[in-house]
């Protein structure tokens, strides 16, 4: 049973250990980890924007065949999670897959958002927080924007939370491990 | 036929009139536009996480009865796209809508990230940008994560990327529109 594992570790300066990490754990749990590293995909002769093409295209069809995917949500240059991890995670769901995350950050996300603004929101006449230009800062009590929690409380999946220091926050894999746990728990029952 | 008008402009503070005026668009090229809004929904009773699930299933549903996707990806609170929009791209794409995405801010996904770190990129021994985390900055010349791109290519859609004064980057409606005209034609052929 292939699980697909995505995130922003594809941007580590070693994301083939990092997706090794990956595979080997899910093989613990009983699982195939499918962790697309472009260095699998053959790029020859194409220009930039053709390769990129192509891995996505590549990183689809990984996702067609997994029955699961587990996707570090994991704060990525702004509040939210990367956007590639969101995209992949609406194509898993979509396709009926059982969608499982983890973030190595659990403050809120209307904490983090508040925090990553220059200018510090304010509570407009409405009574709901604006940033300086306008635009509503969520209070919802959730990890990230709600598309992400629904798609995965929708699925059947979890969404795990964890703290860790700094350094380790695109490394430290105790969520990513624990979402393994749930979803051997799942296909068990 | 009709189309389903993701992006940040449900955080606007008037997000029915936002939708109003790309509804009113989509008629004038002879679709329907699908924009929702929480107003639409029934969250009585509901508690915050509650109804912040309810939406994103709702959400989900309307784009499963639309045969194309339009989404606002102007950078939003980072260098990249609303996550919500990224992952409704994802939904659509899976599931073989045309995904058609615009942009307010035309400057390279490369620029852009290089612009919103607060310690500067190097370029490392391996000739690749990386942020103070080693984490790397993307150069393909694309403008966006290539997951969004080469989803829309894919699907037979397009990226059309226009520049804006700052304070009507959430509300300038050209790109949309052009998005229409393209839209129209693909569907004429």
């Amino acid at each position: 049973m292939r699980i697909y594992c995505a995130g922003p570790e594809v941007f580590l300066p070693d994301p083939i250990a990092a997706a090794d990490r990956k595979k080997k754990l899910c093989a613990r749990y009983g699982f195939e980890g499918v962790v697309p590293v472009d260095a699998e995909i053959d790029l020859a002769g194409l220009s930039p924007v053709q390769a990129a093409m192509r891995i996505g295209q590549y990183d689809e069809e990984m996702i067609r065949g997994c029955f699961a995917i587990i996707a570090n949500i994991t704060p990525f240059r702004g509040p939210s999670a990367d956007v590639g991890t969101a995209y992949e995670m609406g194509f898993g769901r979509a396709l009926g897959l059982i969608v499982l995350a983890y973030s190595n950050v659990s403050q809120s996300f209307t904490e983090r958002t508040m925090r990553s603004l220059k200018v510090p929101a304010v509570r407009a006449a409405d009574n709901r927080l604006r940033d300086a230009d306008g635009m509503l800062i969520e209070e919802w009590g959730i990890a990230d924007n709600l598309m992400l929690e629904s798609g995965i409380a929708a699925s059947g999946g979890c969404l795990i939370l964890e703290d860790v220091p700094p350094e380790v926050r695109y490394t430290d894999l105790r969520g990513f491990e624990r979402c393994l746990a749930r979803l051997r728990e799942t296909v068990r029952k």
